[in-house]
């Protein structure tokens, strides 16, 4: 499983004002359930915080240990989000997966939540 | 005629959430019921799944199956549309057919549903 | 005079449900009423059919019919738009001319229009 | 000053629709009031024409008369802006000036107008 | 700290409309304040200007300030929001920090302002 | 098999003088032999020719006549330049084919011939 | 048949050093000699001149004379080279015509000439 | 240890023809030697087969298995230009990772080839 | 006529050496000598130094003087590329000045010198 | 002065053969001499080493004690390549460094050695 406790947060330095911060990260790898070949996806998170942000190296981090996981793209897309969702309870937040062609197919999963 | 019965679902596994799912092919062929020459496009199909996803797969061989169908652009559109409307019954989805140019002219048709 | 004649349609093979046809013919060419020099341009045609579809080769030989006329680009767009509109009553249109660059100036000009 | 009397229109061949005109010039040049070197933009114009549109050759005459003007650029955005409203009293309007680099500074001025 | 006296203002020459300005700085660099390594950004900064517009240069110098200063991503677009804001009291504000990548991650902030 | 038969040509007009010939075809299609699955591909011709041109509607209904059959890259690419070098018989030719990615992978294949 | 008595020349002004002279037109329209429909070009002349160089206003209204021409793409790229070389006799020319695509299929033609 | 044998061939279809295979993969992922956390690259070849052609499938699971493997960029890109070498032994041969960026740094490795 | 006496150098820092430098001025606009209308371009300038560099700052003023001057594309070049030559006396050069489309012909003009 | 001592090396793992190595920093900069205003630069190098290759981290550190240096475009090109040849004796290098714009002029230097 994925570790979501290498994902860190620290205080929001603006917190009694509404602004966003856009995360991208191209370099997200996991496995096809099926096959056990290697999926790659580009990650975009962007979301308004409340009491917290984030912590970059931390999310970094949390993303490759999806590296080995085998997870199929709407589900892996979902996990992502309810793990952001629960350490930084955001004001609102878009996560989207954009995952490389297979097949002649490209597939990419967006979740929108707001509070 | 074009097999439905091919295409596949799977249980949408987070449908208490509106999420969207977005997927590209750009290597859709049938025929012109004019001129029996090929017509090429790209299907761009996009929907928040309400119980159940498409299998991508599936999807896939279904869309082969067009390759030597004749239809006209703005029937297939339709066509493709309303199966995958019956198998998922989304809670939105917008199919798109971008057709290569013919005789100096470009054509796309999109089909927007919603619940 | 460009022959509006020319213009043919066929029935929408789905009047029950609201969709789009984009077609765009970049080799659109008339006169400079001015000059008697040829004008270029795009021509970007977006509809919401009724009863009625354009048929792709009548609209192509009515558009070459413009070929020597010589008119204005604000003239020729609704001209354009009008002779559309007269042949399939849509729901909805946009048609967008966008003229080539002349003395360093580019234009275009967009009709909307709804029933 | 800037020659506002080589502006000229033309009646709006079709004042009973509202309509949009595009017009857009990359070759503006004024002089910097601060330094007196040369400054460059690209001028961005579209409008509703009510009764009038603005002619094209003499729009472009009468950008060329800026040449050797000096003027800051909220300024000489605002100077175009109100003699085009002055000219042709559109149903609306947007005027923007995208000026060059200047100290590894990107800017532009945009004006909004409607009756 | 970064010098905030640096920044200068001029009178809105036409304060009765609202028109927006944008501005763009792609050479924004500072310190991270965990590694002691340079940070680069491009700054994004558009306004309504109420009765007073910044002058550019001004601009351009206090941004050079940071320079040596060690911040959060999300600290320092706060803080030059804030010292814009103080400045220009302006009818609205988007300003935007578009770091360049580090670890294979992107990442912007983006601070809206209105009165 | 492909229908070399169908493949036409016409006395080059300028025999006297080398000059290049350049076709792109971006709507070429055969069977992945081993999988039954369609392959995509683009086809780029360059040639300098000798006594003959090859007429473009019957090189165009040639390529169409692959759409059947099952070919590996490198064999497909050697079989269209051998039937266009036996037809054509050019001073020089370059033949590239340039498939869609599969797997992953993104493979194109060419091959140069000169008298 | 094109109007070759419209081309004009002027005295080069450095014939001493070799250079070279680049013209580019996006607006070559001439007549499909099978169908008697439009085709569309860009033509691109790069040559060193000699004793003279092509006036540009003459090169384009010879270019407008094949608005009503129907030539194959070979020929007509041929003819005006001849042309040009005619008028010009220079130290060497390339001359390119790059025609739009027509039945899924983009042509363009080149010919090299030297002293 | 990455797994050459699993690398595999075919016989070249056309041996007495010099011609070029292009393989391209985005999907090439290993570990940092250092840091152990992951580096990606682009992997691009290009060659001429004596008497074998690599099989596109096989290629691509011996990239696969340097997943979990720490190499340098320029020790890795002359490993895999080795071992492809001893299995075509190619009449010529390129073979350039392309690495994504770290530290702000970007780096690539270029490996040239011939018999 | 334009200032060649605002055109500076400085002693070339690594005459040991062949280097080259590369400058581009997108903002250089004169005068059409035959319609007294403005005419834009970019200057692109590559030279080896022998024993002196143009200072930028010069170079820049110099190219300002041609705001009011009235020449052809083909005159000003040479005249711009003499004016260097005689100040660098350089290794090798290249200028090119790349103007701004006129009655939909677009025109380039280079000149190659070396020692 | 730039710090030469921070520059490390590895040994080429592959000395038996000739391969070149591309490093591309875009975040260079420095100090104009004139007006103490900063500079930025992309750097790009590329490399066939002999006995030793440069070690990226290093490499980057170096970069970075330009950040406070004063230096002409020229000066500190030719600075960089004297390091880096003293460093590596490369079997062939070019280094070039592209500046951003100033006064609305580009400019970059570009230096190649070979042993």
């Amino acid at each position: 499983m994925p570790q979501t406790d290498l994902l860190d947060f620290f205080e929001n330095p603006n917190p009694e004002r509404d602004y966003k911060i856009n995360i991208e990260s191209p370099e997200f790898t996991c496995v096809c359930p099926k096959t056990g070949q290697p999926d790659f996806a580009v990650i975009k998170l962007s979301y308004v915080p409340d009491a917290r942000c984030v912590e970059l190296k931390s999310l970094k981090l949390y993303l490759v240990t999806f590296r080995d996981e085998g997870h199929f793209h709407e589900k892996v897309t979902n996990m992502i989000a309810d793990d952001l969702i629960k350490l930084l309870d955001p004001r609102s937040m878009t996560l989207e997966t954009i995952f490389n062609v297979r097949g002649g197919v490209y597939t990419s999963v967006m979740v929108d939540h707001s509070k």
